[in-house]
């Protein structure tokens, strides 16, 4: 159904855009009057420097000075890697953690240098307590006041550039593919875990095809497109956030699946219902009822109406129709490096939609005995239209597996 | 070369052990006088009730009363999935995240309930900032003062139990089948990817034929045994810490590996060296020092001695035989449902080696423009000698690929 060929390759985020994200978020009125910004975050660093890495109890930082400078510190062994993929100025280093001297205590010797003696913002007085990390703020160490500017880089990464829109489409066009194979493989009798693994093999093997070596999922865990149940399957797909079970599918059984792709560290969502075999009369109901929530969320996605109103809008409908029993969660969330991000369609999130977010559209009913329903497809609101990034078959009749 | 017939099949943690945890932490000195205890950490959380969750912005929190009582807080779509896994006295839920009443006001009413006014412990004082979670703190919305107590926990689960060490041995087990199947499969001409694709798929295939259905990974992420090269191919095995890059296998490249599989919530971690073709006497030489480094190390995971001494004593033979330039990285760390914990064989931890205490076992040396030489095993400190939980051929001879 997806046509592989007409598609331009994707590209990562350039140096550039790193750049320029960097010189904005110095430019924020908070960041007034700092001597630099400090990020630990792994996503953070990656959106502000484009280094991906695995994070450990080995601290990573970004600094960007106030005179725009920014110097990545690593650990030693991460310096070659730094070197060939950090969109920065320096990267530094420091031996190793614990060590008989304390990474923090590298760090303010770097700062002192970089003249960070009066206060600095990021997005904590410290590396977090990573995999058993332990160590003292850096506050004590550098005797610079910290200032938490965590909301403001937040604010900054809800609303996408083009370049990173393209790049979860891609992203989004690489799972619809995943999800076709696994849809395909499905079938009575076969387990859940045997049909990931086809459905993402091979389209692995077609994502390799095309990007011909430049492919990289800037992604830890995961690499290339895929598709799967998470335990899913029949009454279990009414457990929303199940973990894998390994079932084997039966007739009868309604199935949620979830599919996607990390795309140079950018992420999509798709998930759609599906069912084994002629669905029951109660299947086709509940089915509907979340297609109909689906349509109303996607359509209040526009520039100008709150997060909470989309939720708003769903939780009437559940209230209106009588099915407030089947109701887990609100309608999505926001997704981009991070396959869940702020802000929430939630009602208690007030922030206003702007062309550029993002967000997964996914109100789903529960049915206990009889399963989940939810699709969820990634919209971007634009000035127009919402527009779907995943493109996907979306009514019952085209997710019907034979089970004859 | 693994058996797999004759060995019984692993089983999760019971509800007892979980029991015994949760009293043996209240029983704790830093414990007294606190009306509650309260985990937000996944892993901590699974530690102590069996309950393994995908964490997100919607918190989770397992409270165990001073009375012993354990409760486990979710939102509204996690209940069916916390009641049906969780070990705990009850499940309580919030409907959702951020919502018009935030979780932490819900949580502070069945606080109040539980007798919560003067003091509790745990590892923070409110959910942490996880995809976009923001939230006061739990003082402030309860008027009970927080009493950090998670050093406590993490000294708990640095000694694993027999019943911890039984499911990291099988972990291994699967892991070094993996690695089995993607050595055998490993050619010239062949990538990354596809190697790893149908290492994995094949032992997944076998584990799940094993456990009948009685398989669960209790991981988010993965699921079965695995086992790949992370990038680390050829001159790009000389970055530790590298993603995938797809490399196509070539002769003469240096290979470094990772295997492991989740078991019912539990890691282990198998990394051998290998080499495309005929080694050079160079890779033979980077080879025989890393050998003969892991040896003394392995050696030196004793009870009474300090996880500092094995770093010191790998140290000491890198500066004698004047390999500074390759050394990247302590030895290691402990293992357990966290891929990393602390202590970790570093010349800056003094924690003393105990009986049951894991640790993965993997001085590094790397050469630019040759590659990488790590093997990692993961080793059970004894009252006798260190035991090998993974089992896996180590010598030169057995890890060489032919490339003819």
């Amino acid at each position: 159904m997806t046509d592989h060929e007409s598609v331009p390759l994707a590209r990562p985020i350039g140096a550039d855009e790193h750049r320029e994200r960097r010189e904005r978020l110095l430019a924020h009125p908070e960041a007034a009057g700092l001597d630099a910004l400090i990020w630990w975050g792994n996503h953070r660093v990656m959106y502000l420097s484009g280094f991906a890495f695995v994070p450990t109890e080995r601290p990573i930082a970004l600094v960007i000075a106030a005179s725009g400078e920014s110097v990545l510190f690593v650990p030693r062994l991460e310096v070659e890697h730094a070197e060939a993929y950090a969109h920065v100025d320096r990267v530094i280093s420091y031996p190793e953690y614990p060590d008989r001297v304390h990474p923090m205590q590298h760090l303010a010797d770097e700062l002192r240098a970089l003249g960070v003696t009066g206060r600095f913002g990021g997005d904590g007085d410290g590396y977090p307590k990573v995999m058993g990390y332990r160590g003292p703020r850096l506050s004590d160490v550098t005797g610079a006041a910290f200032a938490p500017l965590d909301d403001a880089l937040e604010t900054m990464m809800q609303v996408k550039s083009p370049a990173e829109v393209a790049l979860i489409r891609e992203s989004a066009r690489w799972g619809a593919r995943a999800h076709e194979l696994l849809q395909e493989r499905t079938a009575v009798g076969r387990s859940e875990t045997e049909v990931e693994d086809e459905a993402a093999s091979l389209a692995n093997a077609e994502l390799l095809a095309a990007y011909a070596g430049s492919y990289r999922p800037m992604s830890w865990g995961r690499s290339g497109p895929h598709a799967g149940y998470r335990g899913q399957i029949g009454s279990h797909s009414a457990l929303p956030h199940s973990l894998t079970t390994n079932a084997v599918f039966q007739a009868g059984d309604t199935l949620v699946t979830g599919a996607s792709c990390p795309m140079f560290g950018y992420w999509s969502e798709l998930e759609r219902t599906m069912v084994m075999g002629e669905p029951s009369d109660a299947q086709r109901t509940w089915f509907a009822h979340m297609l109909a929530l689906q349509d109303l969320a996607i359509d209040a996605c526009r520039p100008g109406r709150s997060c909470a109103s989309v939720d708003e809008a769903v939780r009437a409908y559940v209230h209106e129709h009588g099915l407030g029993d089947a109701w887990r969660h609100h309608v999505g969330h926001n997704i981009g490096l991070r396959y869940h991000e702020g802000p929430f369609l939630d009602v208690g999130d007030e922030t206003v939609m702007q062309p550029g977010m993002l967000f997964t559209v996914e109100p789903g009913l529960y049915v206990p005995g009889l399963g989940g329903f939810r699709h969820s497809d990634t919209i971007l609101v634009t000035d127009g239209e919402p527009a779907f990034l995943t493109e996907y078959p979306r009514d019952l009749e085209r997710l019907i597996i034979p089970a004859g």
